[in-house]
């Protein structure tokens, strides 16, 4: 499928049919991703404001053979939302004015939002109706809604609430030939036909374009309980963790891995920031319970770690005892992807292991990592689902940039090694364009057709995010 | 695409390649579901005892374009099981044999089991673990878990848990083409392209054919509380079940409405079945909470059904005071499907609408059932899904046979009004070959036009499950 690139001709035709305000000069941010790996190029900039107006695009599109780059908050990790030169000039379709939040519905916990919402007003809209909407990540002041879902994004509380797709019951979407799909139920049990949600849920723009959905709202717990503890080792973090889920049911919202090199950067790039330990060990753990006023939390997390203590797990613990220190404690946890981008990586991975092979993996991947000398890993990450980010530095003082001719062996090396553990590149951020050669490499061959032939089934032009998840053809 | 039947050719090519313990007449009950609408017909019973074997016997198959009916328990409610008379013979592929429950990983919290593997042996497996595997549903004795993941099955603890495709993390399946697709990761977080679980999840047997899959377990609650409640009305059960969750936490497992006439059904057809309450009034519902010892269940839930008392929602309740008691009040709720059935309904429907629409669909149901004369609804389900098995009967003394000509005009009524409400004409059950009609109707135009795409793109020849979900070509 060779496509065509945008014309003054294509642009006639989309003035001809769509409102002025959908038209906006390109300005640099859409043509950027936050790593930098990726310089973006774009025909036009189009702005839609209901699903009728995206039909119509995808429609002139489709007919022109011209390519659409769908574009959130551009916070994606992958370069999913950018179109590198070289290609044909596509169209870059921004959601931004489908940003409504309705009002939440109480009876039957929703919520439906426009794809153009910002993840942080759709948070503050459901706290105002004292509701938890539990997706969480460090871009929530930025990233949309719609991003959100077309990448199954997870964060910190997938432990307890799942990851967007289990946040989503129902979307309203423009499917790659124009035609809208309504979607927008709001059912939690709704057995007519293939699971079209969770097929477009992740497919990272490649199948159509979300414009809303309707999210799974929950009840505020009304308690919770902060913890920062220093534990034995990786493996102590999953005996506490099954010891936690045992006497707390389902209430342990999050548990986070971090390690010492975590605080040491904090403290290199962030001195002003306070910690909770002044003599921090190897390894530390944050937790989180959130329960109702009676669950006698506190007296049962305080008997948990009194016996996690005795068996060794663990040798200091910090119970925050006020919102402001509940805050401060997540505020460490929520700075070190900051800290990591000051030091500066020479290669990143965000990837998932079975939960009991966690400890494994750190123990060879340092090995691992030592073949390529004396370098530094930060890994951290959520416990409770297997995920690491296991990002390698350069030593302290050196720059990464000398290192860079390592990047795409220390790659290999580690997603190698996720391989055999059966684990996964990418836990979180997806493909893009990043990871296109990793899906090759590593995704299964059949489920890899099958993923073409639906692509192409849905998308026989092709027009889709080209180059994501697939190599342009 | 016209499919051939059966030959003695085809079956001689498939000896030759085939071990003898594949081969077996076929008995009876491959030809016949529970609901006796649907009298099947079969080529030959293939039992292959392998991923491997399955994907043998359909390359095979589709180089004959012979059609494949994938059998599990038998026990479907909507004919996806049996290929009716007048089609041509098709291959019976029954799972029975890839029957293997392994050990359950007690880190990872999961269980990898062989399709034909009974879901009862599944959770008795996870019990002897001190886990819990939470599917739960009537047919548990005799269904399989390859039937139970084909149908995206539901139950009594969705509201809780989710429902079969939330439970399951990987899966093994062989595609219509005969590739086997090695899916059997064990991850919580796993962004690597398209969720081509979830899509063969709820295909009903049309995408391919489910071999093993990752089960997701949970830590056994250390006590149950289980109550009878006696309740103003259904609006009553909505205001109770969210004052339980607001103070329950996600602790609330059950949460199922039950009508006085399911009691009179009981009464009339098991008079020897315990009942918790002498003059049962319209409605009831029976709530589950699991929790660990720490928590003061029984003075929690004390205290909210002493609130929901003065607040005129419920006038009575009775608390299981031991496993017994516990046991009796579930056979009530467990056995109203066998009263049901040696009632004989003239219609059944398996529906679910948005939560706060509930009362509204039982107080016009109610009125357009009256419109076909004086029936009796006995209307029952998991209040927490907003699934009701919503069912129309006879006059008492009358027989349903004398009935049967208003079927198709009251299913017609009862769907149309689901519709309106925003609801769903098959909230557990799928589609089928019963509900096909149904799916053309009620279903959005643009998902029915990607549906057909998926499965030409990925079933080409047409052969997996001829005639469910889409109508035979």
């Amino acid at each position: 499928m060779v496509l065509n690139p945008v014309t003054g001709a294509f642009l006639d035709g989309l003035r001809a049919t769509l409102p002025e305000t959908c038209f906006r000069p390109i300005a640099p941010r859409y043509l950027s991703e936050p790593r930098g790996f990726y310089a973006g190029q774009a025909g036009c900039l189009l702005l839609p404001s209901s699903a009728g107006e995206v039909a119509l695009i995808l429609r002139h599109c489709n007919a022109a053979r011209v390519g659409v780059v769908p574009y959130g908050g551009g916070t994606g990790l992958v370069g999913g939302q950018v179109m590198p030169k070289g290609a044909p000039a596509p169209v870059v379709l921004s959601l931004e004015r489908l940003d409504s939040i309705e009002k939440p519905d109480l009876q039957d916990n929703t919520l439906v939002v426009g794809a153009g919402a910002i993840l942080a007003d759709v948070q503050a809209v459901a706290a105002a109706a004292a509701r938890l909407f539990p997706l969480s990540l460090a871009s929530e002041g930025s990233c949309r809604i719609g991003g959100n879902l077309a990448s199954n994004a997870g964060g910190v509380q997938v432990l307890r609430y799942g990851n967007a797709r289990a946040l989503c019951l129902g979307l309203e979407a423009v499917l790659p030939e124009g035609r809208i799909w309504q979607g927008l139920k709001r059912l939690r049990k709704d057995n007519t036909g293939y699971d079209l949600r969770d097929l477009l849920i992740g497919s990272e723009g490649t199948l159509g374009v979300i414009t809303r959905a309707v999210l799974r709202l929950f009840p505020q717990p009304e308690q919770h309980l902060t913890a920062f503890l220093q534990i034995r080792d990786p493996r102590a973090a999953i005996d506490l963790l099954a010891r936690c889920q045992a006497r707390f049911g389902g209430l342990v919202s999050a548990f986070e891995l971090i390690d010492r090199t975590g605080f040491e950067f904090l403290q290199e790039t962030l001195p002003s920031l306070r910690r909770p330990f002044a003599a921090p060990g190897k390894w530390m753990v944050l937790l989180e319970i959130g329960a109702g006023t009676d669950f006698p939390a506190q007296t049962v997390l305080e008997s948990v770690l009194e016996a996690a203590f005795d068996a060794g797990l663990m040798h200091d613990a910090v119970i925050a005892q006020s919102e402001a220190q509940r805050e401060a404690f997540w505020a460490v946890r929520e700075r070190i992807p900051e800290a990591n981008r000051l030091i500066g990586a020479i290669s990143s991975h965000d990837i998932s292991v079975p939960l009991g092979q966690l400890p494994e993996m750190i123990r060879k991947g340092a090995g691992v990592v030592a073949r390529f000398g004396d370098l530094r890993v930060n890994c951290f990450g959520h416990v409770g689902d297997g995920n690491l980010h296991y990002n390698v530095y350069p030593p302290k003082g050196a720059h990464r940039a000398d290192f860079s001719h390592l990047r795409d062996d220390i790659k290999r090396a580690i997603h190698d090694l996720v391989d055999t553990l059966g684990g996964s590149f990418s836990a979180e951020h997806g493909i893009g364009r990043l990871k296109r050669d990793d899906l090759s490499r590593y995704g299964d061959p059949a489920k890899l057709a099958a993923m073409r032939a639906i692509k192409t089934a849905l998308d026989p032009n092709g027009i889709m995010n080209p180059g994501v998840i697939f190599a342009p053809s």
